[in-house]
């Protein structure tokens, strides 16, 4: 009949294979609109291997560089991200998004990177923050390391710089044992203080830390204001938020839960401040503090960002997408000290003596 | 009679005493004029001690941060510079001049520095750059180390920046060996090649190097090619000049005359180059090439130069001077490229393949 040879067992096997295909074909698509560029791994890949963590993670990822994009472009709708993809030669790649020169943002860049191939031993040491050592198979491992990092620096002096990264690392010793880890954060650098900012960044980074052990946020508030420490100035970069390196405990799966809910806070963190002062007015003395501010940014993340520095080092990084993290415009003057009670002083106390914004 | 009960030799000898101490009191006084401020070891120890190297050293620098100071404050006549002279705590001292926000000058900083105390092994290593060892007794090795460093960054971008920095060092290691060495340099940044100016300057160098070795000057200019290196971008900071450190041969003798010769010749390499640009119009155009190109000398000093990151570590050091060097403004575009054929273009070919200007 109209079945041919075939039976009705196997008929109905191939229609629900076409329908599950159908299906997949329909979330490969929806994908596709909501990243940003193909990904790295490719998406057919990546769905084909969707129960591998790298797989979850690489997704994830993309997924926090197109919603982060999507909702800055909405806060400045005269300007627009450029995209560029870019390969690795030793291996991988990434995208970079920049929006450069807006109405509301100064520089504003959202970079992925996927890179793999094999490590000297001394580069795993120093990509390992706690310096474990690794057994390697002629002095070579083999290693992965994927992230998702992002600087936007706003035009108001009213709205805080913000920063966020997301990363996982494999790396695989000669015995073939695998080693992996976390590691991330979100932070808020503003020119001046707005206590209600603070309090709402980070009250919404206590909650998603929350949800995963009640131990995480003040353990990570405490990392970041110890990380972002500019010590030849005696002041932290910001007014923190959370970082942790190195995590790989309790499980793989609880950590990329915990990454997850993180990556999910970023929007809801900022971009309520960005609303809610980019339209505030400005003084060119309050520009010129936010300048000045902007110069200790550089000088964090040249001197001392492990990131910056790690990425400048490895043969085959692309320096553009890793120095996207420093302003468009910065400032040195000499001696400078804003006078006492002012609001310059004032952010340089907290920035000095960091304060707990939420219990 | 009028002489009292003196005999005529020992009045003589009194007179000629008198005469001595007056010839003294003006030459410390022609000395207070030439000098910025009172030197950090009091001028009339230096004058006491003014046959050892260490005094010399330290009234040559003072000298040249006068002499640098009066030839850059006569260019600008509207501005002055500040001058600050501080203590450090754990021995030693400095006198910083700084003038900011001029009409030709956007920054330009004269430092003179003369530290002195305990060294650990490591830091005195870390000091020099051939890293020979140093036997401590207790892990701690008495040292001093003075200089005179400078960085002038003009508004023009047609006057490109300057730089130079003369210093000597010296260790006393547990059996009582002195180890003591000099380091210095004088090169060039400019925004836009000016092949007369870059002869002018680098000939006025070999002019000073050739009085005391033909082999010097081919040696300290690619020496400063090599140091001047901002190796993630491939690039050079600027189009050099000389560069040498650690260098104890001959003799103390020859090569304190040898970095004298360098250190006198700076304000001729130099003012003539500001003289013949300062009023050289300039579009907008130019003067945003000028901030991405500060924002390269950034990159360097934060990330390469040796001094700076000696400097932030040490500790006790005065960090507003060391950070003298930073221009005022400074600029990072994601991926700005000039147009082929561009001046902008032109000065990139430089900067990848130094040339030579004088043979």
């Amino acid at each position: 009949g109209a079945l041919g040879g075939l039976g009705l067992g196997l008929w109905r096997r191939q229609q629900a294979a076409m329908a599950a295909s159908e299906e997949d074909e329909k979330e490969e698509e929806e994908l596709r609109q909501r990243f940003m560029a193909p990904p790295v791994s490719g998406l057919r890949e990546l769905r084909r291997r969707r129960r591998e963590l790298r797989s979850r993670m690489e997704l994830l990822i993309m997924e926090t560089q197109g919603e982060v994009c999507r909702a800055l472009a909405a806060l400045d709708p005269g300007a627009a991200f450029a995209v560029d993809t870019w390969e690795r030669k030793e291996g991988g790649g990434g995208i970079s998004c920049v929006l450069q020169d807006g109405e509301v943002f100064e520089k504003a860049g959202v970079n992925v990177s996927v890179v793999f191939g094999l490590l000297s031993e001394e580069a795993a040491r120093q990509m390992r923050s706690r310096g474990k050592s690794l057994k390697a198979k002629d002095g070579k491992l083999p290693f992965c390391a994927m992230g998702v990092s992002s600087v936007i620096h706003p035009k108001n002096p009213h709205v805080p710089t913000m920063h966020f990264n997301y990363r996982y690392f494999e790396i695989e010793e000669a015995d073939g044992t695998k080693q992996w880890w976390f590691g991330g954060g979100t932070d808020l650098t503003p020119t001046y203080l707005n206590e209600e900012d603070a309090v709402h960044f980070h009250k919404t980074l206590k909650e998603a830390c929350d949800k995963h052990d009640l131990k995480l946020y003040p353990k990570y508030k405490k990392w970041c204001d110890d990380y972002f420490y500019i010590k030849h100035r005696g002041e932290r970069r910001g007014i923190g938020g959370i970082f942790f390196d190195d995590v790989d405990s309790p499980s793989k799966e609880e950590v990329f839960q915990f990454v997850k809910s993180c990556a999910k806070a970023v929007v809801p963190c900022y971009v309520p401040i960005v609303k809610r002062h980019c339209h505030d007015s400005f003084t060119p003395e309050e520009k010129l503090w936010q300048q000045l501010r902007r110069g200790r940014y550089v000088e964090f993340n040249l001197v001392y960002d492990r990131g910056t520095k790690f990425g400048l080092l490895t043969p085959g990084s692309r320096i553009e997408s890793i120095l996207m993290s420093l302003p468009l415009t910065a400032r040195w003057e000499y001696m400078h000290t804003p006078p006492e009670s002012s609001r310059e002083a004032e952010i340089l106390e907290v920035l000095r003596n960091p304060k707990d914004w939420v219990h």
